[in-house]
């Protein structure tokens, strides 16, 4: 998106805004010249943070509600060019424990935000943060976008729903809509208070506190994993390009490792630290998808997106954030 | 099932029991000496009709209830050996119009049922009625069980969401479900007021009252089409045979029709009458999927069913039974 002036004076509604990766969407379409809003519902479990944009509070519009709140979301919706429409219910343990929540948020809030746009704001440009839960267990690597789904949560299940109401809406009313299939997306700004969100947020935490990185199983599962940026890259391709309307894409990246060198890559760069191993729960062992890597060249060949911060940069910018921010994000 | 003695004595819950599926399945299970139970919400738009099971009323328990009334749920839940859950939305247009109230009952029930099972009763055996409209267009002929999924309306997501938790719930839970993907189902009992459940429903009716069968499109779209005692058969056997736990399974036919010769053949059986063809809605085209016929050898191998019962029989059969009880059905 460099040098691009696709975004400036451009109006941008982002649901999960005061997320991870909305927030960090938030600052680069700050410098695009974009007019950007925020909603977040603030839940506790979930990764919305007023620090994440405590630098830029002053030059964006913050609306705390909740997406299951529809007559807050036409109200927001209404004259916005585009919505980055991230926000979500990403816990896969926190699904079972209470799948109607998640169905509530992941569903029924998806459909009924894609209802307001069909009546009062049609022409919005939406994307949709989609996930590569939804595949489960890989039948091969790396996927591409046309593996079967079968998801092992209700969280994947109901993100399936998710996307799919939004390719409809496209496809039987118009609405231009893009769905991006993330994958471990790590960096600045994540939720790492627990492992709620993802094991890589939890690890940094450890290793800044001291304490052993947990591993889980035998550590040779193999995961692919995006530094934000990139990911904040491909979402603002998704919101721009023409031919990205009515697509679904998966992020990804060249960079495959196993969760055992994942931990001994963090020690390093950490310079100190330790990892241990943990067997698998019965609750988790249920739900492990064994490797996992996604295939990216449809949106490498469409949008001419591909990933630029390898993992052991991204880390050690992490690191360094939590290191000097860590009062935000559990003390 | 012939001489089976599986059914006789075990505790029966039928969801939506009293519509066209429901009420042929509880006259089959009497006869096999099960202990029925029928839930349906009487929703006129829907299938549900007392008549339906009007010689059978005494020897049945019937419970006017929503499958959205989880308190009732759990009351009738408790205690049963099967459940044969077929209560659903299932007309593609209503879905578009009311999409939230496809989601309630497609997605939400269905999640709340399973959660209630897995809470008071995680033994009980569960046949889900799920559907070919989740395949969508299809890529390729006959469509088998790994076809990609790709609905064309909000019914066809929700009910993938439906199956999806069922087959979740039976991994992770343990609950014995199995899955049955129905193709165009017809037959005594069905809904034939409207269009609203299946296209070939109001063209029997048509010819009864001497209009015209109004085929859509150019009326070369192929389809598969079973009759409901085989449709009946297959569900018995889903819910008696060890190894259906766990799968999905289409059902199909090996005859393959275009809907300008099934009109044919249904004036043709009625002995007169006359079809007109109609252009297709802007609605419709949008998500007309062209032929659509399905690969059942799945169940073919597993369990031993196929249909029995040919298209001229079935439609013989069934227009002596709207001839015969019209006034139940829409007069």
């Amino acid at each position: 998106m460099k040098g691009s002036d696709y975004y400036n004076g451009r109006k941008v509604l982002i649901t999960g805004g005061l997320g991870f990766i909305g927030s960090a969407l938030a600052h680069r379409l700050l410098d695009l010249g974009a007019r950007v809003t925020l909603i977040d519902s603030l839940i506790p479990q979930y990764g919305g943070n007023l620090f994440n944009i405590a630098d830029i509070r002053e030059r964006v519009c913050v609306n705390i509600s909740d997406v299951r709140d529809p007559h807050a979301m036409q109200h927001l919706l209404e004259g916005q060019d585009l919505l980055f429409n991230l926000a979500g219910q990403t816990s896969h343990l926190d699904s079972m424990k209470e799948p109607e929540v998640d169905l509530e948020i992941n569903c029924k809030s998806q459909l009924s935000i894609l209802q307001t746009c069909r009546h009062v704001n049609p022409a919005i440009r939406i994307v949709f943060a989609g996930t590569r839960q939804i595949y489960g267990k890989p039948e091969y690597l790396p996927v591409d976008e046309a593996h079967p789904l079968r998801p092992v949560d209700v969280n994947g299940i109901n993100k399936i729903a998710g996307e799919m109401y939004h390719q409809l809406y496209c496809t039987v009313y118009g609405i231009p809509c893009c769905v991006l299939r993330l994958t471990n997306t790590y960096g600045p700004r994540m939720r790492v208070k627990d492992a709620r969100q993802t094991f890589l947020g939890i690890w940094l935490r450890q290793i800044i506190e001291g304490q052993a990185i947990r591993v889980f199983g035998d550590g040779s599962q193999r995961r692919d994993f995006n530094y934000v940026d990139d990911v904040v890259e491909a979402l603002l391709l998704a919101g721009s390009a023409e031919q990205a309307i009515g697509k679904v894409y998966n992020l990804g990246s060249h960079e495959i490792i196993s969760l055992k060198d994942l931990a001994t890559l963090v020690v390093e760069v950490n310079s100190g630290g330790r990892y241990a191993m943990e067997p698998f729960s019965e609750e988790l062992k249920k739900i492990d998808i064994g490797d996992y890597y996604g295939d990216f060249r449809r949106i490498e060949a469409d949008l001419g997106w591909r990933p630029t911060v390898n993992l052991r940069d991204g880390l050690k910018r992490s690191l360094e954030y939590y290191r000097r921010f860590r009062k935000a994000y559990w003390d």
